[in-house]
């Protein structure tokens, strides 16, 4: 039976938390991964621009013979899926859609609150998809975009962290919410300060681990498919070395190469500027 | 006298910084204001990375008949300055050089601080510009990479960015330096706070203001060159209502109108990708 090859794309770091529980269910199965750090973050930009990212993403991926596609982001599953699904000849898993089935089955006050950054949350994409299916289900929306940059500064358990993490789920408590989801790849990294802030008895659903069980029933492998070992391959649109540093520890791997990946189609090079010596 | 027309370009807004400052010096002349909201933050991105943005940027500038450019954004600065030089026609002002020639002129301890993105700080330029004026300068530079999303997200007085901002600029108390050059646009929105940590007597220089006297003096023109109003236009690679919201906090003055405008040569539309229907 031949390996599967596993395409998976990110803004950045944050989706090798997806591609670890992927590793984990399917630890045969060879991985390709690109992460867009030349244009990261993706959370606060408009859909127009989402879009074509994830275009460019997408199609520096199919070149690679990838059988599926992982969309790793949040941001890019609410705001490029349809267009991925559309344009693509493979199949196409978002973080969503395993996401949002987990919390429906785990919730059993029908009050779920979804945590992500502007992009996530304003699309209204993780809201629409809960109540499609669970119509009476309540749903509690937060943005919390400092979350994003405090992670990647390592102030995962910091005083400050914890502050902010107050403000922004403050308006939580005392509601009934028994289910969190989780919406951004960082957000798990922040597990400990969150489970505080809410209380012990919060479920809390990281979206990798759905998301590699969904990539598993599509690819109907098992998890030694093959006795050959699996490659991963680590590409990335800027700064490829801080990517290995700090990759490490979302992967909790460590990382040996990453390549430089410019997926921009026409902008392999430094242009031509139209005005040069 | 005719009236000269002014290209700015930074990442975001944080640049609108400078041109208020220009604005307040130069009030008859027209400015351009080009925002590459698509892309940013450019802090953390390589120099190859910036210096492609860059030039995208002051190419659009140029393309819109401007007599000056003016490198808002101090990566840029760092980064993509002598680039520019080489290949512009017109004059290149960034926000260093006149920064660090106030900085040397006030100093009577010999010691310095700089406070930047990594980008900044790892770039050294600072560092070698302030030497090469004054070989027997002290610097102590710090890199404060949480500072901007603090800025971006209104946390300018908040807990948590006091506990943070203590905790960057703890190492420079007790040393005897005497000015500190808030070398990033979006730094001397903390003044306040950077100023209690740093005590009263700590001299804070604001690149705009050094930035908006250099272009004065190369533009040679005085406060009231013209009798005709002056045009403002503000362009930005991504989300143009955001910008002039969050914008008109920078700049001080209601930004009416924001136009989108995409940079990169060749993708003005969504490219037709790989695979289509």
């Amino acid at each position: 039976m031949e390996k599967a090859r596993i395409g998976i794309f990110d803004s950045g770091f944050g989706g090798l938390t997806v591609m670890r529980a992927v590793c984990d269910l399917l630890p045969s199965e060879d991985i390709i991964y690109f992460g867009d750090t030349a244009r990261l973050p993706y959370g606060n930009k408009s859909k127009a621009t989402i879009v074509r990212y994830s275009v460019e993403n997408a199609n520096f991926l199919v070149s690679q013979n990838i059988d599926v596609l992982v969309i790793a982001c949040h941001t890019a599953s609410c705001l490029a899926k349809e267009q991925l699904q559309k344009i693509l000849p493979i199949p196409v898993i978002d973080v969503i859609s395993p996401s949002v089935k987990l919390a429906i089955s785990q919730t059993k006050t029908k009050k779920i609150a979804v945590l992500g950054t502007y992009g996530t949350i304003s699309s209204g994409v993780y809201q629409n998809e809960l109540r499609k299916l669970c119509p009476e289900i309540e749903i509690f929306p937060v943005a919390c975009p400092l979350f994003v940059p405090l992670v990647e500064e390592g102030f995962t358990h910091h005083k400050a962290t914890e502050i902010i993490a107050k403000e922004y789920l403050t308006g939580l408590a005392h509601k009934g919410i028994d289910v969190t989801i989780l919406a951004c790849t960082h957000y798990p990294l922040l597990v400990e300060v969150i489970q505080k802030i809410l209380g012990e008895e919060m479920i809390l659903i990281d979206p990798a681990i759905p998301t590699a069980e969904k990539t598993r029933l599509v690819l109907e492998k098992g998890p030694s498919s093959s006795s050959l070992s699996p490659t991963y391959q680590f590409f990335v649109s800027d700064n490829p070395q801080k990517f290995g540093q700090i990759g490490s520890k979302f992967l909790k791997k460590t990382i040996a190469s990453v390549s430089l990946q410019n997926v921009d189609p026409q902008d392999n090079d430094l242009k031509q500027p139209a005005f040069a010596l």
